[in-house]
């Protein structure tokens, strides 16, 4: 297919097509990655700004180790000691950096809707690096790739997600992915945190651990966030994890080639035990890896590149 | 012309044969940025400093983009968690510097008079990017381009530069430019900040902006900062922008054709109403663009580029 | 010889011919700093990642130069606003660095050991950029770069360093640099933090600062860190210049050729007047433009790049 986007700011209005491209063109992505010299120069002398303005250095190394791999120049700018600061809009700062002749803009904001304003004021490519809770979808299409990469297929692939669904856009991401693709979700979590609303979007909802795991694939454990909830919302940690935490001896309720996956950073003990999270049904640190080959391919795409035969 | 100066420290020293070939000079950059691959060699294999002891994300990103554009590697040093937090002297850490061969120094200080000192104890090549309230010599530049891009002359122009004269290097380095070339200057503000002395800069000086704004070609608003002014010097914010902002109703007793500028970043509502900032009267993005071929022809000059034909 | 180490961790372990393939390559690296293009393609789409949890911009800016003249990519990762600061283990952000391809971790932390730590748990290169008050080895091999330079040999070379022993890794990395190399080393500084323990290390300990400096051909001062002493070990500020401070006064009692050597950044008026430090014995100011071809030595040699023919 032929990729016509100008940005990339959330999983829900993208076809299956669109996925599949992004996925397929990561692939080559990854080779790219293990070469000696992992540099393609499909985007020198173009540039990106990593416009974050909620923090999150783990993200923004990501875009930006992808973005020099594509021989792009990076400028970081972050909400600290910049003109945000001293009262300007997201849009006047936004406006400016395109003046720059800024290509790219990867915004991260706690406003949902944010990349999708700055999409419409700005000439410029705008990537979602995850807005409030509504989306990020590169974790999406990063999860999604994994489990196709190591189950070898996505469409009826049983997948739960486990934690804050509320107040989580990785879940959003993830759920929106999936379900295109054709694969069962379910959503677990304590039950102010996982409404039944969330059945409209095609998942199953649960409150029990042990039966959204059963027959799953894919367990995907979503990072608690105490500083985002409320606090009225969510149990004390140590009932979160007797509930949902996973266990070497939970694991052993689970199919025996389930995978786990975790967006990270990973609270061991919590989400889940070290054992689990280094043992040999993790791919957490896989997820890392193609995180960077996916961010490429979205950069790639949407600068105009075709998604085949491309990472020369 | 042939340029010969190692420094670019303020405008007041420049002839302006010096100005006009900057100018000439970020004219054939501002092309540069319009092509697909808007990289020269120029600098391959230099390395820039940026030293902002005063924070300014803003014209940071400005000069690190022009840097990257002439395939320079940057150096971004801020004072936060530096050694001048641990006592260093600005002496020391340039020196420093320029012993880790540090080919260029921009230096953005709360202290007028620090990018010289610097200039005359270091053999690299030293840029003012803003010093104290003394001057800011490539917003200068970059007001004064694209007054001349937009009016196809600064020679007789009348422009009026309006806000807190007394503190703003950017109102010093305009009129430096600005008188150099044979524009008329007039200076307008608040009786506290626009003292009669400015007259001796050959500056109509007035309180009153309908006549300040009449005849005017160009008007060049200054941002307001709280921050630094003392209190005692300023009235209230509604005070100011009832007297000094420039609103649609006022800007209909100006000349049909003149041209708003504003350094950035604006304060919408003070000195500028929306209106304006974003009408057809406007050409605050272009300045912003403009700045970055302007420090482009900077950092070529000083490093020893011809004035003409260079962009390649 | 021939370069196998994976990692940098501390000069304790090196043999001297290590050593010296170090300094051998870090000469032909000074030579390619005094080209106009000061890079070379060694490094070309390799991944350099400064990990630094405790700050140093000074030294985060060195290895950032050197991985820049080596052609590398850069990646900058301070502990403030990132994922270690959220709870993370240090584990888990460098096997994420490393699931992101970084080649290169450059390390500076408060915790003496964590860089050998990564290097059991990372198949990436680890360099110590200093590690708590165990070993700063870059500073170590730099400091007998600038000796051998200035001295033409290191074996048999008189060398005092005084200060705060007990906590500096500066001086332990010059230890074991000097005494492999075969230098006679004294130690010297006030009694709580010199020692008797360091003569199992092959020097002679002393707390006077007449006798230790009577015959030395380097005097090599560390910085006096306030933050880091306990204040019951260390004498007033003004005591401790008294008594080991270096002014022009003092520096008649030692030979006429003496090198005054210091890490920086200099506490001018405390460790050394500025006489001294900016006079005919002081190298400081080279030492830091050898720290440069240094580290451009050590990130090349641990690439596996030959010790000699290697700069173009």
């Amino acid at each position: 297919m032929r990729w016509t986007r100008k940005d990339l700011l959330d999983l829900q209005s993208l076809s299956a097509d669109e996925i599949l491209a992004v996925l397929d063109t990561a692939r080559e992505f990854k080779a790219v990655g293990e070469r000696t010299i992992k540099k393609v120069p499909a985007l020198r002398g173009k540039t990106v700004v990593n416009l974050f303005v909620e923090p999150s250095t783990r993200t923004r190394i990501s875009f930006e180790l992808a973005a020099q791999r594509l021989s792009a120049d990076v400028i970081n700018f972050t909400a600290e000691a910049s003109s945000l600061r001293k009262g300007e809009t997201l849009k006047d700062t936004a406006r400016n950096l395109e003046a720059l002749n800024a290509d790219f803009i990867i915004i991260r904001h706690s406003a949902a809707g944010a990349p999708h304003f700055l999409a419409r004021v700005l000439g410029a490519h705008v990537v979602n690096a995850g807005d409030g809770a509504h989306e990020h979808p590169t974790q999406g299409l990063l999860d999604v790739f994994t489990m196709r990469e190591k189950k070898g297929r996505v469409a009826g692939l049983k997948v739960t997600v486990v934690g804050d669904i509320l107040y989580s856009r990785v879940a959003r991401s993830n759920v929106w992915a999936l379900r295109r693709l054709g694969a069962e979700v379910t959503l677990c979590g304590p039950p102010t945190l996982v409404p039944p609303a969330f059945q409209r979007m095609g998942c199953r909802v649960t409150t029990d651990l042990r039966l959204a795991i059963a027959d799953a694939d894919v367990i995907n454990l979503l990072r608690i966030q105490h500083e985002r909830q409320r606090k009225t919302m969510f149990p004390s940690l140590g009932e979160y994890t007797s509930l949902f935490g996973i266990s070497r001896a939970r694991l052993r309720e689970a199919r025996p080639d389930v995978l786990i996956m975790h967006p990270g950073p990973i609270n061991r003990g919590v989400e889940v035990d070290s054992d689990v999270a280094d043992g040999g049904h993790s791919v957490i640190l896989e997820q890392v890896t193609n995180g960077l080959a996916v961010r490429m391919a979205v950069l790639y795409l949407i600068n105009g590149g075709e998604s085949s035969g491309v990472a020369n």
